[in-house]
């Protein structure tokens, strides 16, 4: 990467961040209906403009506006998949980045399959999950918390590093501390806060997060690494005056809204390096 | 109309927030997943009754409760506008007044031409959309921004005021300055407040806040131009405390209960007239 | 039952919301469209784990999974009927508890069979509704006001009575007073406060902590009791501060999060009983 050091990065995300307020990147998703809102006001508040659909019949024009497109398997039915696919397709046309988030992967045999093949044929930019849907997706069995992570990150590192090496997506396992890599580099980053998981939706919102900064930042390693961080910082931000989950929720979207660079400067809490995760 | 000047107009509006208060209307919304929960809230806010549904088993005797129907074609889908005609068919042999929400029109075929049917078909008191949603109903081509305007109110003026002599139905353009026509009449309301365009779903609330409004006034033209001052009036009520859009988004429910005759008085900015549109 | 004295319920109570705390019941949901973001919310808040799935091809894996199921037929259609038959057949097989909130029975002939197929296939532990819901599950024909009663808890009574004694399940019936009876036991809770009714789903979400309260609590009386007492008692603390519904909405949230075995004992108004409804 040009920015050889963890300085330079957080100064890139400042730019990439800079970049999602100046063009509101159109970021399509095709989601779960639990999260829909709550993910349109995060884009939003971010910066972003959000579209949803999911009819087969207009995924191909909804893609000719898109400048990212979300993939999200929560709530998941045969016929989304198709849709899915569908979107998927025309976005590779466009070269319209993708990014995945396999909600519930490991938890149904329905779900682990649907990620799989998305994550073969959709080819994402990015997958994003919690480190049992890594697992799961890598093909270890394990224990399952339904849409919540029964490991830790650091117990999804080595088969994130693989699998973002064999299927060039870029992998980024979230919780308490967040891993991206793309099989090379990687990144860890320490920001967010335990009352994000007090919200549903969050990690999908995060997914939609990263859509937005795929859609402003070729480099998909830095693009998610960014969203991450930007991310985990609104999340401590809207923890700063230890606020219930339902005010937390209000408070992340005003955070969202307020993030700055200058606040990434002092608050991105990251680690970087270029060969096997640490 | 009997009130042919501007305070006669906002006198008018005051006593029909008045009737939505008073009556609690059933508001039958068939309207888009990201939404719902959002509408429903806006709905009780203002004092009026929701209803969702969408089995095509059980659209007629819905329509035997509600007193306005909503059809709102966000994230739609092939099964969505059976149930929608069917609800359209019921309340058109029960005299129920329709309003009708052709989100992203313009965006797709599917939507551009799933909007004119229900146009022509189900025969609404008021269509709502914004610019770029009813150029594209008219049959203007240009460039889209999927759910966004890619035009200012103006540029719709007479594509709306030929709509409505055509069709029957009062168009409303809402935008920065909101356009109500019934072909005849018209009148711009310059109420509202830019953070509304930072709430996911805030022109489908308007559109609820319509079908609202319909329930209780029967000239489709004071109802529609009543519902957008008020939603208008709420959302500068709202932003009195310069919130961001978390907050703002709470405020707005709020500002919906807290509105009330008087704040019209005072707060109304609108003009009309009975010629062409200025 | 073991605890004799009003007092003695109430202490169970605080215990049985204490075991939500600690073990996080995963709870799922087949719920409708408008609820659901709220209702995992509601869950989140209260210290229990949400899932929500349909797809019939996973309903048994994610009931390998649940500690409750919850299954409301708001926003109804026919595929769901089946996903939720199949989600309770393995419920049943495993003996994980079943809530059942037939949201506008009544209403139309489609949710009223739906809601008695499901009362009588499923074998709800609980079942809790208003009082026009529970009438015309009963059979009683009148009017109705869609998802809104338009009866008083008191004129349900006989028929939850002897709804509960024929099919074994506890049914809570709300309202301004709640009533839960399983035949033989009764209890009234005089908890819960008016901008409940302004929030929307605020009768799903209290369905959703009959589930977390069901997962902890074989007794499905008491915890049907206990899930109503909390929610009431957490419904009169947001409304402390005298806020209107958009606010009201998120302090709920933050009530449902700071509710505790303290205030039970204060604040707790409940009339309980065991021969027949006083």
């Amino acid at each position: 990467m040009r920015a050889s050091t963890k300085a330079g990065l957080i100064h890139e995300i400042g730019h990439t961040l800079d970049r999602v307020r100046a063009r509101h990147p159109i970021v399509h998703s095709i989601t779960n209906y639990v999260v829909m809102n709550f993910t349109a006001n995060v884009l939003l508040a971010l910066g972003a403009s959000p579209i949803m659909a999911h009819a087969p019949e207009e995924m191909e024009e909804m893609m000719e506006l898109a400048d990212a497109l979300v993939l999200n398997i929560g709530t998941l039915s045969a016929p989304w998949v198709d849709s899915m696919l569908r979107a998927a397709s025309a976005a590779q046309r466009r070269s319209v980045p993708i990014v995945l988030d396999p909600v519930g992967a490991g938890a149904s045999r329905f779900r682990t399959e649907t990620a799989r093949r998305l994550l073969h044929e959709a080819g994402p930019s990015v997958l994003r999950g919690n480190a049992s849907e890594i697992l799961a997706l890598a093909g270890h069995s394990g224990p399952s918390r339904g849409v919540d992570s029964a490991h830790a990150t650091d117990e999804a590192a080595a088969a994130a590093t693989s699998m973002a090496a064999a299927t060039g997506a870029v992998v980024a396992v979230t919780g308490a501390r967040d891993l991206v890599t793309d099989g090379k580099r990687w990144v860890h980053i320490h920001n967010g806060h335990p009352l994000m998981g007090r919200v549903t939706g969050s990690g999908c919102a995060a997914t939609a997060v990263l859509g937005a900064f795929c859609a402003v930042e070729t480099d998909a390693w830095k693009a998610a690494a960014g969203g991450l961080v930007v991310f985990g910082i609104a999340g401590e931000e809207a923890a700063r005056s230890d606020p219930r989950p339902g005010t937390y929720q209000v408070l992340l979207l005003d955070a969202l809204d307020a993030v700055s660079p200058l606040h990434l400067e002092g608050g991105a809490r990251i680690e970087t390096g270029n060969a096997a995760v640490a």
